[in-house]
């Protein structure tokens, strides 16, 4: 019983292999997550645990995916930057997406219980993504920054909408309170009515998480004479600092060299 | 701090919609399942378990997306028809691909301690997946056709080869001892070495697994006279049977008519 | 001196093959022939010289490339119907758009002159053109249908328009006086004004051109008693009738089948 | 009338943009070129008239179509690059590609008579095309380099088939001479049996042909006193040069630059 008769059928898989040399970028995104922090009830406008899972599945991803080299999350959204010249699946779309967000969420619900020992995962997640190519470093740290200058706008946003909530007034006044407020006006607001400076709200709020490997010195062994002995070693790390300026890819310039 | 400068990196998300009134099948694989298949101990040829967490989790699929009308699971691959009109997510390749593929995985790790209660999940499972377009009910059928013979080829000679194995002949022996057989062959080997009737094997390992609604009649109450009362109800059945001649579609043909 | 060392941008040529099974449409539309059709003196709102070479050159077209089997042209454009099975290429979207509109265009060029033996063509004219797929048969004939719906929209209005013009109405005055008329109010427009009865013009101006292979008997030779032999022969024919109702589907079903 | 009922099918064209920000090269090919050079008894190895003729098509290109940078063509194929930050027709592959395609065939047949006054020309010529895109000026130039090598290749091995053939040999045999020679061995045998020396050969067979805009010094007027006044413009001309080193590069680099 040979399969000949029906293998014609393949020919209807058609390639979808993204253009080669190109930053390509995997972003997932949670699938109504609006209404699954609300079933797992997760503090608002930031749950720190929440983003710690998410910032460990993105850790997990760069230790399984040696081709993605950095990771900017915010919220329920990670964006995975694979490196220009990966040929990871013969960089076929459908390949990576499906199997990169399959990890994610695998990962997400292995490592749910130990960011949230006291709260059972009521159903299963699920995480959209799609693959996107960029054709020079400048447009990906672009890119980038554009992430970040909605994380920035969103959390300020948020922060001012849920301080008002929380001190009694209702979602649709706060909405109203908020309409057309600039940058500083929602600055002054945290400041005047609730005594908050917004710079010195946790920076895992304001600017997001990045997630790189990173050349460290670690103890490896000790001397005879006792002394510790360090050897340097990749290491896959957590930050949250400003990726719009130049100063951190300055200072990390490996990353976007080839 | 409007986004604005940075917006036009939108601009690189090309469109990836599917040509519509085509049937849509997704298929998830089970990446690197053979080293899985291992790390978790799986009976071989055929772990029941876990084809029946596959099935649990494909049923759940068709719970949660109701454009898919049928699937058929063989092993750790199930395939997924989306209906002829279904306009899911518009008909873009990466969404429908990530979030099922997302949804399929997160499932299977919620699941995994049901069908497994004593072994522990090692590490996350995940799944590839793609989506192709048929652009008629019989080439559709071909295609499920094409993995049924697949499933039969693949279950006939993996029987025969762990049978040869657990016997006592090493893998290789067990190799050379099937090279060249035909169907007939191994159903001779089978019988007469092991005393074994192929066709009286369980039909989920000879035939896989097919998913589907199903009209049923429940009782849903019971009269004052104590007699039960039934009404019509779709209900998500998984199926072992013929899927490549005529008689499932022409009892099932609501499957395939639009 | 091998080229070995540059064949590597090779890998930038992605694939675009087309769906298997599918009707490929090629429409070719041609490209700011409103400035083409004035610097050419084009009779309006219909010049039958400048149809009558579309449609020759759409002759050619089924002539060149056998697996058209059936054109449709109206005014500037022309959608032409490779059959289902046609694997012209292995189905490259470039590959097909490119040469059948080269083939076209070339072929406009040099029947120019046959056509407007005393009007030399003042500058090279172009035609876009792109492939579209559709799943079945019955989509198939609502995309003809389609277009030949839009030929007698446009006919219509363009008649009533040019009419007003003709008599000494601006092309605002005509504008306005043709706004929100239905087809009803422009029959009658052309009748009350014009005495012309619509349905009694020319049909290639009301229904466009389709251009199809035919049975035809021809006259091969004489016998010797002096009587005509006849054969059938497929020959390549233009009509201009109706293609929205059963009628023509009918009597040319060979078209649509495979 | 109106046409509503129909236009769903228009949600079959699917997008087929580039990817922004990326040279795209247009490569144009003369179809079945072998056949069509003898039906017009083109001169061999080349027919400078048959040069001459694609590379004003080529000039003309570059008149129509502004975001056209830089062309290279060699015997019956052109290949055009479109500057990084076009936005022609939206990046549309099949806009672009049949556009181009088909204004290039009507140019080469309307220019026929001014290149061969004394041929007619038999029949249509057809060009095929496609658009790649890559993502970085040295990968163009690669790309480019990669077409020039390929000219020198094929030229030597033409230059010497064809002095053995008019020498007297079969094809055949000819053929068998040249089996494994290097270039050092063809200019060998050019010199020894012909007394030809290779790179004495004109330019435009050695190096193709390059179609570029320059800025030009151009008489516009004279002075009262009689003198010519210069005013620079840019001109579209044609060179036969090297294109795989840097000196062409660094003399043109306004070509690359944004």
């Amino acid at each position: 019983m040979a399969n000949s008769k029906y293998e014609y059928v393949k020919s209807f898989e058609l390639k979808d292999n993204l253009l080669p040399q190109t930053w390509m970028v995997l972003r997932i995104d949670g699938c109504h997550f609006h209404k699954f922090s609300q079933a797992h009830d997760f503090e608002k406008p930031n749950d720190e645990c929440a983003l710690r899972l998410m910032n460990e599945c993105a850790v997990d991803m760069l230790m399984e995916f040696p081709d993605m080299v950095f990771a900017y999350g915010v919220s329920d959204e990670y964006s995975f930057v694979l490196k220009r010249t990966s040929t990871f699946y013969q960089r076929r779309a459908s390949k990576i997406v499906s199997l990169t967000v399959s990890f994610f969420s695998s990962t997400y619900v292995m490592k749910w219980s130990k960011f949230f020992p006291h709260k059972e995962l009521q159903y299963p997640p699920s995480f959209d993504g799609r693959v996107v190519c960029y054709p020079s470093s400048s447009i990906l740290r672009d890119y980038l920054a554009w992430r970040q200058v909605d994380c920035h706008i969103n959390n300020q946003y948020n922060t001012c909408f849920w301080m008002l909530v929380k001190s009694g007034k209702s979602p649709k006044d706060a909405q109203n309170r908020l309409k057309g407020t600039q940058t500083q006006d929602k600055n002054e607001l945290l400041f005047q009515e609730f005594g908050i400076n917004y710079n010195t709200l946790p920076e895992i709020f304001r600017k997001g998480s990045c997630v790189l490997r990173k050349e460290v010195e670690e103890i490896v062994k000790h001397s005879e004479a006792g002394d510790p002995v360090r050897r340097p070693r990749k290491k896959i790390v957590v930050q949250h600092c400003d990726i719009i300026g130049n100063k951190f890819w300055d200072e990390h310039s490996y990353l976007l060299s080839d």
